[in-house]
């Protein structure tokens, strides 16, 4: 399987120098694999996030005004390592605490809390909010609990909005505490995607299967289901969203693309959301269609279903300027 | 191959009804395919462009505030019909004239060409540029000439803010030529694309080919050549681009994908290009890195190089808000 790479071990060091050529507002350490913010401000309460590489533009490209102040990129699809964290946590910290929003996978929660730990005994108070938004299956191959998929993005998104109006540290944790509650995704894949260390498809559909439920590295979901037009697969992904959590009134719609199914597609899929919220009541206030979590070349979709507040919506369209996510400014 | 699709013929109103779906500033007409702005200003002259589907987000994705004020997608991978062209010239005229984008291929050009005589008659003004920015060949599968490719963009971008400011048909066209005269582009594909009615990939690579100048379509480039590291293939198109006009001064660099490649490669892509421009004495002043001209799902990438002025960064600087550019609203 050929990759744009200059080699399996080059991928994400290549990543990040391209991240900060392109995005001077950036500061990024290819050699500690740190994203932050160029530009701090003094008593903000301080967000960061961080997981496996291979879901660009999760979390690097979520770093900026609004949103991150820091960023951990971990191996393709491995968690960072606790100092990594530590280090992110200190650049984000401008006084007023830090904020962890960890996906519940169980690398990363560990990591996470260790680096937490760490930033503690350096007098930087720290809150986690853990996100688990991925109704698919309740236990997984990289989790205890539910896994944790594109609702990270919204917590992201409206964590960031309050932090920059200078809410406090236990108020910003709330309101990502709030988006994943009100948060559920799952996801559908049509072609695994490619590792580049491992060089080939991470598992092997036949032509007329889907993985359905997939998770954000490839690992399974619940069934291998039948090839069916996307009506169905999207009917069947909203289904199971609605029998977890009934949605109703205002909701924002991420139609995700996993990284290879091209834009036509995804179009043709948000359509099929949206009426079928419709006839189920609800109506689709904001939404987001493009590759926002992906895995790495990985053919498919994922819907995240954040059911809103007028207090939601208002911070989800104030000002954010990040690679991935811009408007406002 | 499977497709997120609910049929072949579906595609494209699927695809249409999700883009008014999700983005209400847009008038979305499904039956006649014309995408075009919901507010409209008196007086302002009107930017059409328009091109097979498949290369989302371009066009419809660029109708709105500051680019586009209409599109027509043709089937995929097949030029938009004259009626429909002239619908969408009507639909962007404000008594000001209307700009037609088009880029150089050969049913493209006809059928502007004859909307453009259609528009003429309604008394409609209408100036045509074609975009021939692709250095790979000088004649090809569907082009008398070069074929127009990732400059379109910037031809957009520049255009329409020109428009959006007021200025009148005969500024805004010269605009639109200068970015072309000054934008050359070059691609290279490691694994084709898939055709939702053909429902196989358009052409085979081997193992260990690539397809260089690879056009939009898939249609066949310079060469067949043997894979290699990114650092290799970026500076293979950079030297193609080189060679036919010498990069210096500020550049506006689009690192674009093909539909297929993930991010992280794309932005290590995009670091081996900022270094050869460097290298090369050119700094990249502004960029854009990401699926902005696609080919469907195909795997590789597309190098787009402008050369700036300081009026051309102004007016890529200025606000636009659409579904795949938004800044400054």
């Amino acid at each position: 399987m050929k990759k744009l790479i200059n080699s399996p071990d080059a991928v994400i060091p290549d990543a990040l120098r391209g991240l900060a050529a392109a995005h001077p507002g950036l500061n990024v350490d290819v050699e500690n694999r740190i994203i932050s913010r160029a530009e701090r401000t003094p008593g903000k309460v301080g967000l960061v996030s961080g997981g496996g590489s291979g879901h660009e533009p999760l979390h690097g490209g979520y770093v900026g005004r609004g949103m991150l102040d820091a960023a951990a990129p971990g191996e393709v699809y491995t968690s960072p390592v606790p100092d990594q964290i530590l280090a992110a946590t200190e650049a984000a910290d401008a006084g007023a605490g830090v904020l962890h929003i960890v996906k519940n996978y169980t690398g990363d929660v560990l990591n996470f809390r260790m680096a937490a730990e760490l930033a503690e005994d350096d007098d930087v108070r720290v809150v986690s909010v853990v996100i688990n938004d991925d109704v698919a299956v309740e236990d997984s191959t990289f989790t205890a609990g539910r896994r944790g998929v594109g609702g990270t993005i919204v917590a992201e998104k409206v964590a960031g909005a309050a932090a920059e109006e200078g809410a406090d540290l236990d108020t910003v944790a709330q309101l990502a505490r709030e988006v994943n509650e009100r948060s559920r995704s799952f996801a559908i894949a049509l072609h695994a995607g490619t590792v580049p260390a491992a060089g080939k498809p991470g598992f092997e559909l036949a032509g007329n299967e889907v993985e359905i439920g997939v998770g954000i590295h490839g690992e399974p979901g619940r069934q291998r289901g039948e090839f069916a037009p996307v009506k169905d697969l999207v009917g069947y992904a909203l289904d199971a969203i609605h029998a977890d959590l009934p949605v109703s009134g205002d909701v924002l719609v991420i139609m995700n693309g996993q990284g290879g199914t091209p834009l036509i597609e995804l179009y043709g899929a948000f359509a099929e959301a949206a009426d079928w919220l419709q006839g189920h009541g609800a109506t689709v206030a904001r939404n987001l269609v493009g590759n926002y979590i992906t895995s790495l070349d990985q053919a498919g979709f994922s819907i995240t279903v954040t059911s809103l507040t007028d207090e939601l919506v208002r911070l989800w369209d104030a000002p954010v300027s990040t690679p991935a996510l811009r408007w406002g400014v």
